[in-house]
C-alpha cells in the first residue's frame, strides 16, 4: 500500500511513527511543510522536516518533541556572547550540524529536496521525506502590537511571542509562486490513500495545500483522503492552533476543521471520543466521521490512531 | 608609540601577548595573515586572525595554541555522522560560532575587516586587528603525490599532510590582485616601528608582504623594521617552516631568513643565542643583528623578546 502523508512537525512526526508501526510494509511518502523554515545565523533551518527526520530516525528529544537528544548548547551560548541573536530559537550543537550541512549543500546549488534526501541517508527514517516545494515559502503572521499592525515570521509568532496576541492573518509568502518539489505530485497520483495527521490545519497542512497543484492532485487522485483532528474537546492537543484558526475564521472544533478542509478534499475524519457528538454534523457535510481516542500518549496510541485512519480509508473506498 | 606588527598564527599571537606586556601603553596595530583562510562546511574560517584574537582575548586553548579553551566537538562529530568532511581540520563548537557569525556578516555584505572588528568587540584583544586584505587570498602549495604534481590548500598541506612531502612551490593565489584592507597602509605610514614576530616567513609574513603596496609602504615608512627569527639552531621553533622555506630556495637558518627579507626591508634582526655565530653574516648583509633568547616558553620570555626587539629598533633609529 502506498500512503501519502502531509505532515507538519511534532504531531505529524509522532503520527508517522505510529503509522509505521501500524502498517510496517506500507510505502510511505511524507510531504513536509516548509512554510515554517527560517534563516537564522545565515543558516537554513527546516524545523518540520527535521522533526520528522529526527523522530523517525531515532534522534529526537522525546520530551520536548523537537530538537536532538543529548543536546548541548555551546554554539548558541557563544553566539549570545557575540551579541548575535535571536536568542529565542533553540538551536543545539547537534542540530546546528544539520543546518550547516543543509546550508552548505543549498549553497552548492542542490535543491532542498536533494538536500533532504542526503540528510535522510543518515537518518533512515523509513519513509520517503519530500519537502512540499524546493521554492522558498515563508509563513508570516500579521499581528497588532502597540496599535500597529506588522508581519512577523511564523517562528517569531509561535516561538518568541508564544502566540500571545491574536493572529490577524496568516500568509504563506511565496506559496502562490511555488512549485511542488519533484516527486510530490507523482507520489499523490500513485497513492492508495492520503492521510492528514493531527497537524496544524493552517500553518502546516494548510501551507502544503497552498502550493499550487497539491490540493488539485489530492482531489484528482481518486483515493480515500482521511484526516485526524488536531482539536480535541474544542482545544488544540498541542500548540496554539486555535490562534491561527481564528485568523482564518475557523472555529477551534473538530467539526469546524473538517468542514474547513471540506468534502471536496476530505473523505473521512477522525475525532476524539470526547467529540463524538460532532460526528453527525461532520457527516452531514459529506465527510465520513468516526470518534476514536486521539491522544498520542505513546507509540501504541499513535499506532492505534493510524490503524483507525487506515480502516476509515478502506471503509470510504468500499 | 605606534607599533605595527605583521602576524601569522600561534607565534605571532604569543609574541603579541609579550609585546603588550613589554609596552603596555603602545598603540599596536596587527596586520594579520589571511592567506591560510579556508572555506569549510560553507563557513569562512580565518585561523590566523582567530588565533590572535583568542590569544589576546583570553579565549585560546593554551596547550595547543589554537582553538578555544573548554572546547567541545558535538558539531564536528555530527558532521562526520552525516559523512560530510573534511575531518582533519579541528573545529570545536565554540569555534564554530565564530565562523558562523563571520560567514553571516560576510554574506550580509560586510568586508572581512568590518567583521574582524565586530568579532574583536567581544574579545577586546587590546590591539587593532586588521586582516591584510578584504580580498580573498588563498595560499596553495604545489606537491608531488604519486608522481603527479598537484596544488593543495595550505591547510591541507599543513594540517592534513603535516608537510610530510616537499613543497615544490608556495603560491598566495589572489594576492597579486588583492588590495590592502582599509587602515593597513595608513597604520604602516603612521607607525613608529614595524615588527615581524617569529612567524612563518613564507606563508605568514611572506603572504602579507605579497599584498601589493604593503612591502612598499613598510620600506617607505622610514621607521625601524625589526624581526625575530622563527628559526633557532637551523630548525623552526614550531611548525614546519623549513618545508616552505625550501620551496622558495631559502635555507632554514636564522641568517638566511634575514637575508631573504633583505636590508631593503629589514633594519634589525634578532637571532637566538644558539645562533650568535650568524650575527656577523647578517650584519654584513646590512641588517643589524643581536643574539638573545628567542624561545617563547612563557609570557615573561615573550615580553623579554618584545623588549629586545623594541630596544634594537631604537638602536637602529639612533
Amino acid at each position: 500500500m502506498r500512503i501519502v502523508v502531509l505532515a507538519g512537525g511534532i504531531g505529524g512526526a509522532r503520527f508517522l511513527r505510529g503509522l509505521k508501526k501500524a502498517a510496517p510494509d506500507a510505502d510511505v511518502t511524507v510531504i513536509g511543510n516548509t512554510g515554517d523554515d527560517i534563516h537564522l545565523f545565515g543558516l537554513k533551518i527546516c524545523p518540520d522536516l527535521d522533526t520528522v527526520m529526527y523522530t523517525l530516525g531515532g534522534g529526537i528529544n522525546e520530551e520536548q518533541g523537537w530538537g536532538r537528544t543529548d543536546e548541548t548548547f555551546a554554539v548558541k551560548s557563544e553566539l549570545a556572547a557575540y551579541g548575535v541573536g535571536p536568542d529565542w530559537f533553540g538551536l543545539g550543537d547537534r542540530d546546528f550540524a544539520t543546518h550547516i550541512v543543509r546550508t552548505q549543500m543549498l549553497g552548492a546549488g542542490y535543491p532542498l529536496s536533494a538536500v533532504t534526501e542526503a540528510l535522510c541517508a543518515r537518518w533512515q527514517p523509513g519513509v520517503r521525506l519530500l519537502p512540499m516545494s524546493d521554492d522558498r515559502v515563508e509563513t508570516h503572521v500579521a499581528v497588532d502590537v502597540d496599535g500597529e499592525r506588522k508581519a512577523v515570521h511564523f517562528q517569531e509568532y509561535w516561538v518568541k511571542m508564544h502566540a500571545s496576541v491574536d493572529a490577524q492573518a496568516v500568509v504563506p509568502v511565496g506559496a502562490d509562486q511555488a512549485k511542488p518539489a519533484p516527486g510530490v505530485l507523482e507520489a499523490i497520483a500513485a497513492s492508495d490513500v492520503v492521510l492528514f495527521p493531527p497537524s496544524n490545519p493552517v500553518v502546516s497542512i494548510g501551507t502544503i495545500l497552498a502550493v499550487p497543484g497539491v490540493r488539485e492532485a489530492i482531489a484528482e487522485a481518486g483515493v480515500p483522503v482521511v484526516g485526524l483532528s488536531p482539536i480535541v474537546g474544542d482545544a488544540p492537543v498541542r500548540g496554539m492552533a486555535d490562534k491561527v484558526l481564528a485568523a482564518i475564521g475557523v472555529e477551534s472544533t473538530a467539526s469546524a476543521v473538517a468542514r474547513h478542509y471540506g468534502s471536496g478534499l476530505l473523505d473521512g475524519w477522525l475525532v476524539d471520543t470526547v467529540d463524538a457528538a460532532a460526528v453527525p454534523e461532520i457527516e452531514s457535510a459529506g465527510i465520513r466521521a468516526r470518534a476514536v481516542p486521539l491522544m498520542m500518549t505513546d507509540l501504541e496510541a499513535a499506532a492505534a490512531m493510524a490503524a483507525e485512519a487506515l480502516a476509515l480509508a478502506e471503509e470510504v473506498r468500499a
